[in-house]
């Protein structure tokens, strides 16, 4: 099942994607839904970011040759398992552009797997974690590379608006052992690789959480890239594919004078 | 005036507290609001979180002495404002319960002045950077130390699980300049400090994250804490006041075996 959250006539709204057509449904996929009878064209409608989420989770350095490019270069990765945050100010929907700061010195993409919470969960063990999964989706980990170096934490670097592209929809039903991951910019295939191929996988990092802290419904976990990333500049389109998900295309701008 | 979020009858509820009475209004004081004429008693309302965030920003070391333990040991405290994040999922009421995890090895309190942003905001000068502000609360910044020093980040050390107490409610008329914060373990006063020395001040931090990112209302920004902190027990109430606010109060309690 494949949800998307929406601009609907009436207010935003959630619904599920059948071939080129959208069936509404009444609440969200979070709570006890049903089908309102409306549908609406997918391609007619304003799609927005599949969740906002209440706790925005994300994982650095979780494949091993990003690991190598960013982290400890005497280890080969982290040691245990090891999340961090991202803000909700810098998320835009598929779609929409992504805006390179006037003073930026470049931008680079990282594709990721995004995994959306669909229960609450504490204390859940690795054989439980995807009962509490709603499903996935894709982001986009915009990352400003001068100020990653020059700062003492990510807020700027990952945080700025338009950073987080997420979307299209959320898709229910993965096999995330066969699961692939691409990134092209302007059609031309940059990377691929194995979206499974963690240093520690969604089931570690969901046991992990939740020793500490409840996930909630609608929370999100982006679970880091892999590889060397290239820069972006403005007229390009970034594409993010993972094969039984969809694309996250979303075009390069730069920022206006003001 | 002085919003409390509490649980009323028909649901979660924004209200002014005027003396000992919760004078309803009909949506949130980030939006137009009007009075319902419907009053409760203050004491007879469960307390609600005062705002749950958009984006949590969270400064660290931005007080010397706070900045000595914890920096760099050559630096009097960070060179430029760098703000951090925090997790909803931490969040607690006035009145709620610290939990001690079975595991740790020992948690702080840290007191906070939180400033509620209004308005949005991108670009703001410094001497506009009030004109976005709702008002001010109090926050609680438990911190598990020996998390603290064996991560790389802080997601546990300040994230886990009841970490986050803030509130009780937000108050809109607030002089920065004669605010003074006073931490106290069961009434026995641990910690007093002028709440706006501050190495970078609330107007600086507003100007220097809306170069980058939008602030929306609802936004938290909690502005760091002086100063050398204790550890707290099972049993103990912590109390942070903030004069012109109100005062947060905590009981802190051990994690209940499993």
């Amino acid at each position: 099942m494949r949800w998307l959250r929406y601009q609907g006539a009436g207010g935003i709204r959630y619904g599920t994607v059948e071939g080129t057509t959208v069936a509404e449904i009444d609440t969200t996929p979070f709570e006890t839904w049903r089908r309102t009878g409306t549908t609406v064209q997918l391609g007619a409608v304003k799609t927005l970011v599949p969740v906002v989420p209440g706790t925005f989770y994300a994982i650095g350095q979780n494949y091993a040759a990003h690991a190598a490019e960013f982290g400890n270069p005497a280890a080969a990765g982290p040691a245990r398992p090891q999340p961090g945050y991202r803000a909700n100010s810098a998320l835009i929907a598929d779609g929409e552009n992504i805006v390179i700061p006037a003073e930026s010195g470049g931008i680079q993409y990282e594709g990721e797997l995004v995994v959306v919470i669909g229960k609450p969960g504490r204390y859940v063990a690795e054989r439980d974690a995807l009962s509490i999964v709603l499903g996935y989706t894709i982001g986009n980990d915009v990352s400003e590379r001068t100020w990653q170096r020059a700062d003492s934490g990510l807020w700027r670097a990952k945080n700025t608006d338009t950073f987080k592209p997420m979307g299209p929809w959320i898709e229910t039903d993965v096999n995330l052992d066969t699961l692939v991951t691409r990134v092209r910019i302007n059609g031309k295939q940059m990377l691929e690789f194995k979206t499974n191929e963690m240093i520690f996988g969604v089931e570690r990092y969901i046991a992990e959480i939740t020793k500490y802290m409840t996930l909630h419904p609608g929370d999100v976990i982006w679970m880091g890239t892999e590889g060397s990333n290239a820069d972006m500049k403005a007229g390009d389109v970034c594409e993010i594919e993972l094969d039984q998900i969809g694309t996250l295309r979303n075009p390069v701008v730069a920022e206006q004078p003001r």
